[in-house]
């Protein structure tokens, strides 16, 4: 996506009509899954009008209020796109969220970020102890959590895959994978066999393509692989294709994708799994805030270059 | 395969020794996983081993015996492989069969092409009512079961995928399949946008590569796929790739692959499932019986060229 994409337009600050809410947006999620949603096809959600915001994830603060059960001065999780103002209207996702937690938790280890490496864990690659675990954009802000939940639980071995050797010093160092492995200058196929010499049990896969392929490539009998994400292809008309498919026959093995959309009514669950580990602080994750709204868009990219480590957030706003 | 990568070499008809068997092979499987044990590295069995017999399920007569559980007449279901004589010994898989059992069944409907194609149904795919059902490899021994159990259990449609009019006729006209696509011919993703403009509930895949790619970019959300085969890429070193991967995603999706061999403490689950269809005429199976070992190269290579219908079995004695 280049900047040209879009358009920084000023408008009045709407006034809000009956059942509606005026917010102020405070920060913003950046997510791969934005990328996803500015293509031209509809994907799990319909794809973002040409003329129409952003679409995106963020925190906002009630300023006027025409709709029952939201105050002034509320902090609203939902879907406020790339806009200082929100206009909150009937259907619109939209949570009240309580006072005492930090601004950028909610936005990651307690919101999509952290809520989605929790289920992809616990769910879809159904972790169980010894297993071999193996995550890619694991310098991400979800393959960061992944990974630790992962050793968490009782892994066998965890290995993550990232994109240069100061995110694979972090992951290893500062988070305690046990490996990773930097798949622009090694050969991930030949490092997963040496690293999972009996096959990968779980992968955890944010990216696709290739590294899909050097993962499908080295299973072992009844893995899982939780496909969360495809960065590598969200940008490409002609993605990479995967060629070891029929590896699941050999290994009987599962493929399953999955969206945090599916999971809005276990965010609790995951959320109370998670608070124990962060307060003891076994659960480390890093969060870099951009500020400012104009900066959104190169933020943005920065997530297919590879530039950042951690969870983005974009600042727009401090709290009244 | 090339008929030069084998050798017919005679020898003396062994004798067995202590809890040893000899039996006369009466007939041999002809299934897409020979192919797959004869390349070079080891799949989910060991890879044929240069100068042994080349594996094949099938059926033999015992001859002569020193084993306990066996006597002379016995029909034996196991893994006799290319040979004229099998010498069973201890480790071999081998099941003595009840007689009054139609010999072609065994290797057929009751055996791993119709119990292949139950498990995947009823297990993989876990067919509800209404489903969207889509099978690749239509005509062939697994996919023309998998499909009719499809339409008998309740599938909203059952769209085959085959390789000539004559195959598409068949399962539509012959099977009860609502629809047939020819890929040889028709668009397949254009024409499975088409018969299932909601999306494919449950695929059936025996071939992998550009009809699995077509299936996965017109899933219905929750879609369930059996990786059963990939024919397309047995033969290939560099198989197509598959580019939709990330459809799993946005589809909520899972893909699975499986194999009989685990299922073989289940077979009678579903024989008992598949008989009673028999019986009422509701399952219909092509057999095609090729007689002499001397044809097995040119029989197996008729599972690459599409060029058969149903169950492809090779004849070498009858019963004494």
């Amino acid at each position: 996506m280049t900047e040209d994409c879009l358009d920084r337009v000023e408008e009045p600050i709407p006034a809000p009509a009956d059942n509606e809410v005026l917010l102020r947006v405070l920060s913003l999620s950046v997510d791969p899954t934005n990328r996803i949603w500015m293509r031209e096809e509809d994907s799990y959600l319909p794809a973002v009008e040409i003329g129409a915001v952003v679409r995106a994830a963020g925190l906002a603060e009630v300023v006027e209020t025409k709709r029952e059960g939201f105050a002034v001065g509320d902090l609203v999780l939902g879907m406020p796109g790339w806009q200082d103002y929100w206009l909150l209207s009937g259907d619109d996702m939209a949570n009240v969220i309580p006072p005492g937690l930090e601004i950028n938790d909610l936005l990651s280890i307690y919101g999509g970020t952290g809520v989605t490496a929790w289920f992809g864990v616990e769910d879809i690659c159904a972790l169980e102890p010894g297993d071999a675990f193996v995550v890619s954009g694991a310098a991400g802000g979800v393959g960061s959590v992944a990974g630790q939940l992962a050793k968490l639980k009782g892994a066998g071995i965890v290995v993550g895959i990232a994109g240069s050797d100061d995110k694979c010093r972090w992951v290893v160092d500062e988070l305690g994978f046990d490996a990773c492995i930097n798949y622009k200058t090694e050969d991930v196929a030949a490092r997963l066999v040496e690293l999972c010499p009996e096959g990968i049990d779980a992968y955890f896969d944010n990216v696709g393509g290739e590294i899909l392929d050097a993962a499908l490539a080295n299973l072992a009998i009844g893995a899982r692989i939780a496909v969360c994400g495809a960065i590598s292809t969200y940008n490409s008309d002609d993605p990479i294709g995967v060629k070891n498919t029929a590896n699941l026959i050999m290994k009987r093995a599962r493929m399953e994708g999955f969206l945090i959309l599916d999971y809005l009514d276990r965010f609790l669950e995951a959320i109370l799994g998670l608070a124990p580990l962060v307060a003891e602080g076994k659960l480390k994750y890093a969060t870099e805030v951009v500020d400012g709204l104009e900066n959104a868009p190169a933020t943005l990219n920065r997530l297919f270059t590879g530039d950042h480590t951690g969870k983005l957030i974009i600042k727009l706003s401090e709290r009244a």
